[in-house]
């Protein structure tokens, strides 16, 4: 039996909902032609797949990396989501041929980490503090989990149940178990999925395990550390347990610090656990962090953790724009923290968040055709960044490869009493409410246009709500059911509109979403946007190359009544609206062979045009600039 | 005989100045009293001293690193210079102590290196690119000369004039020898050091040597990583030939790139050379340099190399600020580069940066008690930056600790026609002109003041000329002698006011450079300082300190209309000189709880308070901003 959560609404799994719109089709499409098959290129020159047969030993190349198991971890859950909507032999049966590798590298106890079993067998769990041992586990789990309900196929899931069940009997509170946690969170949320992919309480009580014993003291990785021989004093410099957010117990955590993956990973898990086991203490501490990430230390772009120092996070207000880190996995981090806190409280404050990361600060990490990836997602550069093929450190391309294919389940939601909509994607949602089956389908040329026509199907007539997500970006929406006007004010609660009553099979709810061009400043204490406007319509954050403009564009100067006018350009990156207007730009005379002087540079008149920043640097390397020069 | 040089103009001995004012004197005395004793204890702990002793074996801890000995050296030589305007009977012995040690270490062939001789005895020679060998070899020379200078004593410069020879006998054109140059340039000027204080032709040739070299095909540093078993390929990442200026020979040289200190040591020599050996193609290939740095990649403060990934440039008009490198080493390379320019080519543009530097980018580098240092200095800050004692690669603090004390030695300079003023410094030069003593006495309180007073003493009449430099942020000098004006238009030739006549003992030039505080921007091709202004006064940069305003110096908006007074504040950073004024600042107000909002910032008025640059960093860590919002 199911547990009772404290929220009422569950997502819809993937596999429940359509995407048939131009946008992420494409890139879904782009996802199983190009992102899969080279992603599995790369990985087979990592060597995993033949570590996986056993095929290395020690003084060859390629020896296994400690984290090598997430990446191909990753590529099969995400090549799991895409044949489950997308159905392909070829890749189903490069998948089997995987998985049947992973399950046979178990060892007979039930370990299965090919870094270990091959290069240092006799120092399993010696390190959790550096060595990802369990993260490499939680990415397995959560393939196992998206290989059995992409296929219904057992052979993952049952390997990882045992992987599971091993790493139960050896941490946890009990005597005689490892008081241990791992460095990179990630099986915490794993378990819970496995949990909720088997019914098997014990998954679910080793998260919650993980996660309460995370920062208490006598502190696990000092004791780890010494056991090692060790000085734990002498951690490498600039780290230290913030780092991974082990420096106290995570319910009195009052600020997302450190690194900023690890950081999403945990309060994606403590999410989940706060809505499973009704935890009002971890309620009220995810508050806490989101409200403090989200108004301090978040970039326009849903990008977080500045620093490549530490991967993360900084001080408040802290968010360079050239050198910003903003790696992609955290953004996609932000998604999976975002969604879960949406299942206990329905607040659009979460989904807009969400659909920001997911326009923006996601997908600017992978180009338009799906082969090259950005690791940092910078929001200003001197044309010094470009995208790649891949990395040593691959952990972003291999969540894009997930995330992409994994969209729908993030689309819809239902209750007992409501069907709700946190994403405007053309496509259906197949769902029940209140166990009767319910579809809405969306038409809607979103993200470029804010009209959304949702198609109400259901057997019979039957009461309950429809909730729509209202963002916050958008100042005027409005409603009409059947033709006819909806009160907003009456009905739009904590940002999401319901209109309850009884719905009929073909009603229709127009929602208009008007995108205007909107200037978006900053809060005066971020230092590097002081003076700076940024552009936004719609969801979508934008950006000036210089390849579109006359001028580079960090001389772009946006006097307050510049007039941009958006414009769908089909044939230009893959098909976007641009921004176009007459504006500034800093002027060069007079300045000829000096570097400095005394009076203030000029401006002059300037068409300028801006692309969203998603589709940046899918040209050659260029200078690009979000935030330019406001003019009063 | 003396070389005929290309220039006619030799700047006078360190010790044929005195220094009489409050500002450098306060600096040299803490160099003294402080910088000397409390570095000497720092290089005690690095195992230096012990290691020239030679007890050091594999295993023990403090391995001699490739570089110690250049800290030494460098610390030798600023205490040379010191004892030798400070007389100091403790420093002199402890000196000479230093001094039996090193020469001690010498081995019966004249080589001289703690790391090769005790860590790598086989290894001699063999990684000119990356192992500092013949840079180290440079740094004793210029330690052996300086205290050669500075006490009379021979007994390092013949150790040092032994391991030239040396070096001589194993590099050059010449066949059975290696055809070598060091990965980091300095031997090379100071083999010319060393000629000018023997005499002995074969250094300078020596040094002719290593810069023609430099670059040449087949390379040398192919050929030797090939002799190491070695891919010369698989040069470390990020770095390559270029890094070292080893691209192309230095002739072909279109612009200053790589790292910044050694292109600095590089230019500085091939500026010796130039003017000794009268060459016309290296005159031609340093203006060319210098006219590209200057009017491209040198920040206000006349620091260079803004990235830390090499230590050195990047792109034109890239001068990130918070993260500039700009280390202090490579702001002292630009005075002795500019410093070697005016001996051949006496144009204000060469001594207007050796003063920017020095009143900037280098004095920022060491706190006012002269015992903390930054290595990296940059014009801006989120308080993340706070001078610390030592860094485990120390080159900026014994390059202080060498700078301060030698002063004097860019002060002044006599040709056969003409005494010269680079910069104004209260106190006294003694030379010669055209076989005549020459005295010339400031009075002033310069660079709080810009009146000099500059009394000539002859033993008879005497026509020659007084050049004067006119820094070029000064518009309105004006010059009087013995009370009469001068015509400035007529008499200022390349920045530098030129007053020939029948000089008299006791005749006086009066010299007003009003200080007025200026307004400065940059090039709006420079990306990090659109929008923004900077303040100068006289020779200074000024930059606001958290700790001096109400707000955030981020939030600091100048208009043009803002006035600033300028006022000596005796007790606040040892005396400075700050400007206060009317500005506005941004207001958080509406902003409570919000990262991004739809309207900007407003603005208040606030009063705010600049303090030198150099000055800053002197209290606690706190924010700091140079480049403040302009408001037209």
């Amino acid at each position: 039996m199911a547990r009772e959560r404290r929220g009422g609404n569950t997502p819809l799994p993937f596999n429940n909902v359509k995407i048939e719109d131009s946008f992420w089709s494409a890139k879904i499409q782009a996802n199983l032609e190009r992102t899969i098959p080279n992603q599995y290129g790369k990985l087979v020159e990592t060597g995993i797949i033949e570590a996986l047969r056993g095929n290395w030993e020690s003084g060859m190349p390629l020896e296994p990396h400690i984290f090598r198991d997430s990446d191909l971890a990753k590529w099969v859950e995400g090549a799991s989501y895409t044949i489950a909507i997308l159905p392909d032999p070829k890749i189903e049966k490069l998948l089997d041929e995987v998985v049947d590798l992973i399950v046979a590298s178990q060892q007979p106890d039930g370990y299965l980490n090919t870094h270990y079993t091959l290069v240092e067998p006799d120092k399993r769990w010696t390190n959790l503090r550096d060595q990802h041992e369990l993260y490499c586990a939680g990415h397995l789990m959560e393939a196992a989990v998206a290989h059995y309900r992409a296929t219904g196929k057992r052979k993952l899931l049952d390997c990882l149940c045992r992987y599971a069940d091993h790493i139960d009997s050896v941490f946890g509170a009990e005597p005689g178990k490892k008081r241990g946690y791992c460095g990179h969170e990630e099986i915490e949320l794993a378990l819970v999925k496995l949990y909720e992919a088997t019914g098997n309480e014990r998954y679910l009580k080793l998260s919650a395990y993980f996660i309460d014993e995370r920062g208490q003291k006598p502190h696990y990785y000092d004791q780890e550390a010494i056991d090692r021989g060790e000085d734990p004093e002498k951690y490498w410099a600039g780290a230290n347990y913030e780092y991974m957010q082990a420096q106290i117990p995570v319910r009195d955590l009052e600020i997302v610090s450190g690194h900023a993956v690890r950081a999403m990973y945990l309060v994606a898990a403590m999410a989940d656990l706060a809505d499973l086991n009704k935890d009002e203490t971890l309620v009220k501490t995810l508050e806490r962090l989101w409200d403090q990430l989200v108004s301090k230390r978040m970039y326009i772009t849903a990008g977080i953790g500045p620093s490549g120092r530490n991967e993360g996070f900084t001080t408040d207000y802290d968010l360079p724009n050239e050198t910003a880190y903003s790696e992609t996995c955290a953004a996609i981090g932000m998604v999976l923290w975002a969604h879960r806190m949406l299942r206990f409280d329905l607040d659009s404050k979460y989904g807009d968040v969400m659909e920001r990361a997911l326009y923006n600060g996601i997908i600017s990490g992978v180009s338009l055709d799906g082969t090259k990836y950005f690791y940092q997602n910078p929001l200003g550069s001197l044309a010094k960044h470009h995208r790649t093929e891949w990395f040593d450190c691959s952990c972003c391309p291999t969540n894009i490869v997930r995330l992409i294919p994994s969209l729908g389940g993030y689309v819809y939601a239902a209750s007992d009493k409501d069907a709700i909509v946190h994403l405007y994607v053309q496509g259906e949602g197949r769902m029940a409410v209140a166990g009767k089956a319910v579809t809405l389908k969306q038409e809607t040329n979103f993200p470029w246009d804010g009209d959304v026509r949702v198609s109400v199907g259901v057997d019979e007539a039957a009461k309950f709500g429809i909730c729509l997500r209202i963002p916050s970006w958008c100042k005027n929406a409005s409603a009409k059911v059947n033709g006819e006007g909806v009160d907003m004010s009456a009905n739009v609660c904590k940002g999401y509109l319901r209109i309850e009553r009884e719905w009929k099979n073909g009603d229709v709810i127009e929602l208009a979403l008007p995108m205007t061009v909107r200037r978006i400043y900053a809060h005066p204490e971020a230092p590097q946007d002081a003076g700076r406007v940024a552009i936004q319509r719609g969801p979508m954050v934008y950006c000036f190359e210089e390849i579109d403009n006359p001028v580079s564009p960090h001389k772009i100067v946006l006097p307050e009544s510049a007039a941009l006018e958006a414009k769908f350009e089909p044939d230009l990156l893959g098909g976007v609206i641009t921004l176009t207007g007459e504006a500034l730009c800093l002027d060069d005379s007079g300045w000829e062979g000096k570097l400095y002087g005394d009076f203030a540079p000029a401006t002059k008149p300037c068409t300028v045009k801006a692309i969203p920043y998603y589709a940046w640097d899918n040209r050659d390397a260029c200078r690009m600039n979000m935030w330019v020069i406001n003019k009063p």
